[in-house]
Protein backbone atom coordinates (compact mmCIF):
# COMPACT_ATOMS: atom_id res chain seq x y z
CA UNK A 1 0.00 0.00 0.00
CA UNK A 2 1.34 3.50 -0.33
CA UNK A 3 1.94 5.87 2.12
CA UNK A 4 0.51 9.40 1.78
CA UNK A 5 -0.27 11.43 4.43
CA UNK A 6 -3.17 13.88 3.12
CA UNK A 7 -5.99 15.66 4.80
CA UNK A 8 -8.92 16.64 2.54
CA UNK A 9 -12.15 18.06 4.15
CA UNK A 10 -15.65 18.52 2.26
CA UNK A 11 -17.70 21.46 2.74
CA UNK A 12 -20.98 22.69 1.68
CA UNK A 13 -24.93 23.39 2.64
CA UNK A 14 -26.57 20.07 3.14
CA UNK A 15 -27.77 18.49 -0.26
CA UNK A 16 -24.42 19.60 -2.22
CA UNK A 17 -23.38 15.90 -2.58
CA UNK A 18 -20.84 16.04 -0.02
CA UNK A 19 -21.54 12.18 0.87
CA UNK A 20 -21.61 11.14 -2.85
CA UNK A 21 -18.00 12.97 -3.36
CA UNK A 22 -16.45 11.09 -0.97
CA UNK A 23 -17.47 7.99 -1.39
CA UNK A 24 -16.05 8.23 -4.95
CA UNK A 25 -13.04 9.62 -3.51
CA UNK A 26 -12.45 6.84 -1.20
CA UNK A 27 -12.86 4.27 -3.87
CA UNK A 28 -10.82 5.98 -6.87
CA UNK A 29 -8.35 6.54 -3.67
CA UNK A 30 -7.91 3.29 -2.37
CA UNK A 31 -8.03 1.81 -6.47
CA UNK A 32 -4.97 3.82 -6.76
CA UNK A 33 -3.15 1.81 -3.50
CA UNK A 34 -3.74 4.31 -0.37
CA UNK A 35 -4.72 3.86 2.84
CA UNK A 36 -7.94 5.89 3.34
CA UNK A 37 -9.63 6.65 6.39
CA UNK A 38 -13.17 8.29 6.14
CA UNK A 39 -14.47 10.62 8.90
CA UNK A 40 -17.77 12.88 9.83
CA UNK A 41 -18.18 15.93 11.84
CA UNK A 42 -19.51 16.25 14.36
CA UNK A 43 -19.06 12.79 15.47
CA UNK A 44 -16.97 9.48 14.73
CA UNK A 45 -15.32 9.16 17.92
CA UNK A 46 -17.28 8.01 20.59
CA UNK A 47 -17.00 11.19 23.03
CA UNK A 48 -18.26 13.42 19.82
CA UNK A 49 -20.73 10.99 18.86
CA UNK A 50 -22.24 12.14 22.41
CA UNK A 51 -21.46 15.47 21.85
CA UNK A 52 -23.50 15.07 18.63
CA UNK A 53 -26.12 13.93 20.11
CA UNK A 54 -26.97 16.79 22.32
CA UNK A 55 -25.86 18.86 19.07
CA UNK A 56 -28.69 17.57 16.74
CA UNK A 57 -31.48 16.86 19.54
CA UNK A 58 -34.29 18.12 17.75
CA UNK A 59 -35.70 19.83 20.82
CA UNK A 60 -33.06 21.36 21.53
CA UNK A 61 -32.78 25.14 21.56
CA UNK A 62 -28.82 25.60 21.92
CA UNK A 63 -27.75 29.19 22.41
CA UNK A 64 -25.31 30.28 19.51
CA UNK A 65 -22.17 29.89 21.75
CA UNK A 66 -23.06 26.63 23.28
CA UNK A 67 -23.86 25.83 19.58
CA UNK A 68 -20.61 26.88 18.88
CA UNK A 69 -18.72 25.28 21.68
CA UNK A 70 -19.90 22.18 21.51
CA UNK A 71 -18.73 21.81 17.72
CA UNK A 72 -15.49 22.78 18.71
CA UNK A 73 -15.02 20.29 21.71
CA UNK A 74 -16.09 17.36 19.28
CA UNK A 75 -13.62 18.38 16.68
CA UNK A 76 -10.54 18.41 19.23
CA UNK A 77 -11.71 14.80 20.00
CA UNK A 78 -11.75 13.96 16.05
CA UNK A 79 -8.75 15.58 15.23
CA UNK A 80 -6.85 13.64 18.80
CA UNK A 81 -8.28 10.37 18.93
CA UNK A 82 -8.45 9.83 14.91
CA UNK A 83 -7.41 12.67 12.55
CA UNK A 84 -3.57 13.01 13.86
CA UNK A 85 -3.41 8.90 14.73
CA UNK A 86 -4.42 8.18 10.59
CA UNK A 87 -2.37 11.13 9.32
CA UNK A 88 0.29 9.93 11.32
CA UNK A 89 0.05 6.24 9.96
CA UNK A 90 0.14 7.19 6.65
CA UNK A 91 -3.09 7.69 5.60
CA UNK A 92 -5.29 10.25 3.67
CA UNK A 93 -8.10 11.51 5.30
CA UNK A 94 -10.83 12.05 4.05
CA UNK A 95 -13.63 14.25 6.33
CA UNK A 96 -17.47 15.09 5.86
CA UNK A 97 -17.44 18.73 6.95
CA UNK A 98 -14.52 20.21 9.19
CA UNK A 99 -14.06 23.77 10.70
CA UNK A 100 -15.44 26.11 7.46
CA UNK A 101 -18.82 24.19 8.30
CA UNK A 102 -18.35 26.26 11.74
CA UNK A 103 -17.17 29.49 10.07
CA UNK A 104 -20.41 29.06 7.34
CA UNK A 105 -23.07 27.63 9.36
CA UNK A 106 -21.95 29.50 13.14
CA UNK A 107 -19.99 32.80 11.90
CA UNK A 108 -21.80 33.68 8.61
CA UNK A 109 -25.38 31.92 8.94
CA UNK A 110 -25.52 33.36 12.84
CA UNK A 111 -23.64 36.35 12.59
CA UNK A 112 -21.12 34.89 15.54
CA UNK A 113 -18.08 37.39 15.03
CA UNK A 114 -15.54 35.34 12.46
CA UNK A 115 -12.69 36.18 14.38
CA UNK A 116 -13.91 34.61 17.51
CA UNK A 117 -14.76 31.92 15.37
CA UNK A 118 -11.39 31.34 13.79
CA UNK A 119 -9.57 31.68 17.37
CA UNK A 120 -11.73 28.90 18.64
CA UNK A 121 -10.58 26.85 15.55
CA UNK A 122 -7.17 27.50 16.78
CA UNK A 123 -7.93 26.66 20.06
CA UNK A 124 -9.76 23.16 18.79
CA UNK A 125 -7.34 21.78 16.06
CA UNK A 126 -3.90 23.19 17.09
CA UNK A 127 -1.56 22.68 14.22
CA UNK A 128 -3.77 20.30 12.19
CA UNK A 129 -4.92 22.01 9.36
CA UNK A 130 -6.80 20.39 5.69
CA UNK A 131 -4.25 20.27 2.81
CA UNK A 132 -7.12 20.51 0.69
CA UNK A 133 -10.66 21.33 0.97
CA UNK A 134 -13.60 21.56 -1.34
CA UNK A 135 -16.45 23.76 -1.26
CA UNK A 136 -19.74 21.60 -3.20
CA UNK A 137 -21.77 25.18 -4.29
CA UNK A 138 -25.37 25.03 -5.57
CA UNK A 139 -28.38 27.10 -5.45
CA UNK A 140 -30.65 26.89 -2.67
CA UNK A 141 -33.36 25.80 -4.59
CA UNK A 142 -31.49 22.84 -6.04
CA UNK A 143 -30.45 21.96 -2.56
CA UNK A 144 -33.48 22.07 -0.66
CA UNK A 145 -34.93 19.66 -3.58
CA UNK A 146 -32.47 17.32 -3.26
CA UNK A 147 -33.35 17.17 0.21
CA UNK A 148 -37.43 16.34 -0.57
CA UNK A 149 -38.01 19.95 0.67
CA UNK A 150 -40.43 21.98 -1.27
CA UNK A 151 -38.86 25.31 -1.93
CA UNK A 152 -41.92 27.34 -1.51
CA UNK A 153 -42.57 25.81 1.94
CA UNK A 154 -39.72 27.10 3.44
CA UNK A 155 -39.76 30.04 5.69
CA UNK A 156 -38.17 33.46 4.52
CA UNK A 157 -35.75 33.14 7.85
CA UNK A 158 -34.33 29.84 6.98
CA UNK A 159 -33.89 30.72 3.32
CA UNK A 160 -32.02 33.86 4.17
CA UNK A 161 -29.92 31.95 7.08
CA UNK A 162 -28.30 29.25 4.21
CA UNK A 163 -27.92 32.18 1.33
CA UNK A 164 -25.62 33.66 3.90
CA UNK A 165 -24.06 30.16 5.02
CA UNK A 166 -23.48 29.55 1.03
CA UNK A 167 -21.77 32.88 0.83
CA UNK A 168 -19.76 32.34 3.71
CA UNK A 169 -18.18 29.38 2.25
CA UNK A 170 -17.81 31.33 -1.15
CA UNK A 171 -15.80 33.79 0.78
CA UNK A 172 -13.42 31.28 2.46
CA UNK A 173 -12.76 29.82 -0.58
CA UNK A 174 -11.94 33.42 -1.73
CA UNK A 175 -9.62 33.73 1.55
CA UNK A 176 -7.73 30.79 1.20
CA UNK A 177 -7.83 30.02 -2.79
CA UNK A 178 -5.15 27.73 -2.68
CA UNK A 179 -6.40 25.45 -0.19
CA UNK A 180 -10.35 25.83 -0.59
CA UNK A 181 -11.57 24.77 -4.44
CA UNK A 182 -15.39 25.76 -4.90
CA UNK A 183 -16.45 23.05 -7.25
CA UNK A 184 -19.79 24.02 -9.32
CA UNK A 185 -22.54 21.03 -7.51
CA UNK A 186 -25.03 21.59 -9.60
CA UNK A 187 -23.06 19.09 -12.78
CA UNK A 188 -23.78 15.12 -12.53
CA UNK A 189 -21.87 13.75 -9.69
CA UNK A 190 -19.32 11.77 -12.10
CA UNK A 191 -18.39 15.03 -13.57
CA UNK A 192 -18.45 16.50 -10.22
CA UNK A 193 -15.92 14.10 -9.69
CA UNK A 194 -13.62 14.46 -12.16
CA UNK A 195 -13.31 17.93 -11.21
CA UNK A 196 -12.63 16.61 -7.21
CA UNK A 197 -10.02 13.90 -8.72
CA UNK A 198 -8.21 16.36 -10.99
CA UNK A 199 -7.55 18.50 -7.69
CA UNK A 200 -6.82 15.90 -5.74
CA UNK A 201 -4.60 14.46 -8.06
CA UNK A 202 -2.58 17.81 -7.99
CA UNK A 203 -1.67 17.82 -4.69
CA UNK A 204 -0.90 14.38 -4.28
CA UNK A 205 1.79 14.99 -6.76
CA UNK A 206 2.95 17.95 -5.14
CA UNK A 207 3.24 16.73 -1.59
CA UNK B 1 -39.32 40.24 49.19
CA UNK B 2 -36.56 42.20 48.97
CA UNK B 3 -35.46 42.85 45.72
CA UNK B 4 -31.63 42.33 44.99
CA UNK B 5 -29.89 41.91 41.86
CA UNK B 6 -26.21 40.04 43.28
CA UNK B 7 -24.24 37.38 41.92
CA UNK B 8 -22.12 35.10 44.03
CA UNK B 9 -20.16 32.24 43.50
CA UNK B 10 -18.14 30.02 45.50
CA UNK B 11 -15.38 28.26 44.98
CA UNK B 12 -12.83 25.97 46.20
CA UNK B 13 -11.04 22.11 45.72
CA UNK B 14 -13.70 19.67 46.58
CA UNK B 15 -13.93 18.69 50.34
CA UNK B 16 -13.54 22.71 51.48
CA UNK B 17 -17.14 23.10 52.61
CA UNK B 18 -18.99 24.71 50.06
CA UNK B 19 -22.14 23.17 49.40
CA UNK B 20 -22.56 23.67 53.51
CA UNK B 21 -22.05 27.40 53.29
CA UNK B 22 -24.22 27.44 50.29
CA UNK B 23 -26.49 26.25 51.75
CA UNK B 24 -26.18 27.91 55.23
CA UNK B 25 -26.01 31.65 52.77
CA UNK B 26 -29.21 30.80 51.12
CA UNK B 27 -31.09 29.97 54.27
CA UNK B 28 -29.49 33.28 56.14
CA UNK B 29 -30.83 35.39 53.22
CA UNK B 30 -34.11 33.95 52.58
CA UNK B 31 -34.42 34.61 56.40
CA UNK B 32 -33.17 38.10 55.39
CA UNK B 33 -36.00 38.10 53.25
CA UNK B 34 -34.19 37.91 50.06
CA UNK B 35 -35.58 36.09 46.98
CA UNK B 36 -32.38 33.44 46.51
CA UNK B 37 -31.82 31.21 43.35
CA UNK B 38 -29.05 28.33 44.02
CA UNK B 39 -26.98 26.84 40.91
CA UNK B 40 -24.10 24.46 40.32
CA UNK B 41 -21.64 24.11 37.91
CA UNK B 42 -21.42 22.25 35.43
CA UNK B 43 -25.45 21.43 34.76
CA UNK B 44 -28.24 22.71 36.67
CA UNK B 45 -30.04 23.42 33.11
CA UNK B 46 -31.23 20.25 30.59
CA UNK B 47 -28.38 20.49 28.47
CA UNK B 48 -25.64 21.40 31.21
CA UNK B 49 -26.52 18.62 32.34
CA UNK B 50 -26.12 16.31 29.33
CA UNK B 51 -22.78 17.96 29.02
CA UNK B 52 -22.33 17.57 32.36
CA UNK B 53 -22.81 13.31 31.93
CA UNK B 54 -19.55 13.55 29.24
CA UNK B 55 -17.56 15.05 31.49
CA UNK B 56 -17.96 13.43 34.85
CA UNK B 57 -18.12 10.33 32.92
CA UNK B 58 -15.86 8.27 34.85
CA UNK B 59 -14.66 5.59 31.67
CA UNK B 60 -14.27 8.95 29.74
CA UNK B 61 -10.50 10.32 29.21
CA UNK B 62 -11.01 13.53 27.51
CA UNK B 63 -8.12 15.27 26.42
CA UNK B 64 -7.59 18.55 27.84
CA UNK B 65 -9.45 21.09 25.24
CA UNK B 66 -12.28 19.23 24.60
CA UNK B 67 -12.91 19.44 28.85
CA UNK B 68 -12.25 22.98 28.55
CA UNK B 69 -14.56 23.49 25.98
CA UNK B 70 -17.34 21.37 27.52
CA UNK B 71 -17.50 23.14 30.57
CA UNK B 72 -17.68 26.78 29.04
CA UNK B 73 -20.13 25.09 26.63
CA UNK B 74 -22.65 24.36 29.95
CA UNK B 75 -21.25 27.07 31.66
CA UNK B 76 -22.90 29.37 28.88
CA UNK B 77 -26.23 27.95 29.33
CA UNK B 78 -26.32 28.34 32.60
CA UNK B 79 -25.79 32.00 32.42
CA UNK B 80 -28.48 32.17 29.68
CA UNK B 81 -31.12 30.06 30.62
CA UNK B 82 -30.72 30.25 34.61
CA UNK B 83 -28.39 33.09 35.71
CA UNK B 84 -29.57 36.53 33.68
CA UNK B 85 -32.94 35.76 33.91
CA UNK B 86 -32.84 35.44 37.76
CA UNK B 87 -30.26 38.56 38.23
CA UNK B 88 -33.05 40.16 35.83
CA UNK B 89 -35.93 39.40 38.43
CA UNK B 90 -33.85 40.46 41.15
CA UNK B 91 -33.37 37.50 42.72
CA UNK B 92 -29.73 36.78 44.26
CA UNK B 93 -27.83 34.05 42.94
CA UNK B 94 -25.68 31.67 44.25
CA UNK B 95 -23.58 29.28 42.05
CA UNK B 96 -21.21 26.19 43.50
CA UNK B 97 -18.46 26.74 41.15
CA UNK B 98 -18.38 29.16 38.26
CA UNK B 99 -15.39 30.26 35.70
CA UNK B 100 -12.99 30.25 38.62
CA UNK B 101 -12.72 26.70 38.95
CA UNK B 102 -12.01 26.42 35.18
CA UNK B 103 -9.18 29.35 35.29
CA UNK B 104 -7.68 26.65 38.85
CA UNK B 105 -8.37 23.05 37.09
CA UNK B 106 -8.14 23.68 33.92
CA UNK B 107 -5.41 26.54 33.73
CA UNK B 108 -3.37 26.28 36.52
CA UNK B 109 -4.33 22.54 36.83
CA UNK B 110 -3.67 21.10 33.63
CA UNK B 111 -1.30 23.71 33.01
CA UNK B 112 -3.00 25.19 29.88
CA UNK B 113 -2.76 28.88 28.88
CA UNK B 114 -4.30 30.91 31.48
CA UNK B 115 -4.93 33.46 28.86
CA UNK B 116 -6.82 31.07 26.55
CA UNK B 117 -8.54 29.97 29.33
CA UNK B 118 -10.00 33.54 30.45
CA UNK B 119 -10.75 34.14 26.72
CA UNK B 120 -12.53 31.56 26.68
CA UNK B 121 -15.06 32.48 29.80
CA UNK B 122 -15.27 35.87 28.15
CA UNK B 123 -16.95 33.81 25.03
CA UNK B 124 -18.74 31.67 27.13
CA UNK B 125 -20.10 34.53 29.61
CA UNK B 126 -20.11 37.63 27.85
CA UNK B 127 -20.84 40.78 30.03
CA UNK B 128 -21.70 38.37 33.41
CA UNK B 129 -19.19 38.42 36.46
CA UNK B 130 -19.54 37.46 39.63
CA UNK B 131 -20.17 40.51 41.84
CA UNK B 132 -18.55 38.37 44.99
CA UNK B 133 -16.76 35.38 44.83
CA UNK B 134 -15.51 33.17 48.34
CA UNK B 135 -12.32 30.68 47.54
CA UNK B 136 -12.79 28.40 50.74
CA UNK B 137 -9.02 27.79 51.53
CA UNK B 138 -7.80 24.33 52.97
CA UNK B 139 -4.70 22.25 52.94
CA UNK B 140 -4.92 19.09 50.51
CA UNK B 141 -4.66 17.05 53.27
CA UNK B 142 -8.04 17.86 55.56
CA UNK B 143 -9.84 18.27 51.88
CA UNK B 144 -8.66 14.69 51.38
CA UNK B 145 -9.76 13.63 54.57
CA UNK B 146 -13.06 15.15 54.61
CA UNK B 147 -13.75 13.75 51.41
CA UNK B 148 -12.89 10.03 53.33
CA UNK B 149 -9.39 9.76 51.34
CA UNK B 150 -6.55 8.29 53.01
CA UNK B 151 -4.15 10.84 52.15
CA UNK B 152 -0.59 8.45 51.99
CA UNK B 153 -3.20 6.59 49.84
CA UNK B 154 -3.03 9.41 46.91
CA UNK B 155 -0.70 9.44 43.92
CA UNK B 156 1.97 11.83 43.94
CA UNK B 157 0.50 13.59 40.51
CA UNK B 158 -2.90 13.83 42.03
CA UNK B 159 -1.45 15.58 44.75
CA UNK B 160 0.84 17.94 42.40
CA UNK B 161 -2.64 18.62 40.56
CA UNK B 162 -4.44 20.12 43.19
CA UNK B 163 -1.76 21.51 45.35
CA UNK B 164 -1.42 23.30 41.65
CA UNK B 165 -5.14 23.87 41.61
CA UNK B 166 -4.91 25.73 45.16
CA UNK B 167 -2.79 27.79 44.33
CA UNK B 168 -4.20 28.77 41.44
CA UNK B 169 -6.96 29.95 43.26
CA UNK B 170 -4.60 31.79 45.89
CA UNK B 171 -3.36 33.39 42.70
CA UNK B 172 -6.89 34.21 40.92
CA UNK B 173 -7.98 36.04 44.54
CA UNK B 174 -4.51 37.63 44.78
CA UNK B 175 -5.32 39.38 41.40
CA UNK B 176 -8.82 40.21 41.49
CA UNK B 177 -8.68 41.17 45.50
CA UNK B 178 -12.31 43.12 45.25
CA UNK B 179 -14.37 40.26 43.42
CA UNK B 180 -12.74 37.17 45.21
CA UNK B 181 -12.38 36.37 48.84
CA UNK B 182 -10.17 33.91 50.58
CA UNK B 183 -11.61 32.25 53.25
CA UNK B 184 -10.07 29.66 56.32
CA UNK B 185 -11.86 26.82 55.40
CA UNK B 186 -10.05 25.12 58.41
CA UNK B 187 -12.58 26.38 60.97
CA UNK B 188 -15.98 25.28 62.02
CA UNK B 189 -18.35 25.28 59.30
CA UNK B 190 -20.48 28.58 61.64
CA UNK B 191 -17.32 30.43 62.31
CA UNK B 192 -16.76 30.33 58.60
CA UNK B 193 -19.82 31.23 58.15
CA UNK B 194 -19.04 34.73 59.83
CA UNK B 195 -17.02 35.83 57.59
CA UNK B 196 -19.31 34.82 54.22
CA UNK B 197 -21.75 36.51 56.12
CA UNK B 198 -19.28 39.40 56.79
CA UNK B 199 -18.55 40.03 53.12
CA UNK B 200 -21.97 39.38 51.98
CA UNK B 201 -23.54 41.96 54.11
CA UNK B 202 -20.86 44.63 52.96
CA UNK B 203 -21.42 43.90 49.32
CA UNK B 204 -25.60 43.91 50.05
CA UNK B 205 -24.96 47.39 51.73
CA UNK B 206 -22.57 48.84 49.30
CA UNK B 207 -24.87 47.77 45.85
Amino acid sequence: MKKHRLFVTFEGIDGCGKSTQINLARRYLKSCGFKVTCLREPGSTRIAESIRKILLHKQTRLTDITELLLYEAARTELVQREILPALKAGRIVLCDRFYDSTTAYQGYGRKLDIRMVKMLHRIATGPVKPDLTFVFDLNLRTAFTRRGHQPDRLESQSRAFFNRVRKGFLEIASQESRRVKVVDASRPPEEVFEQVKRHLLRKLRRQ
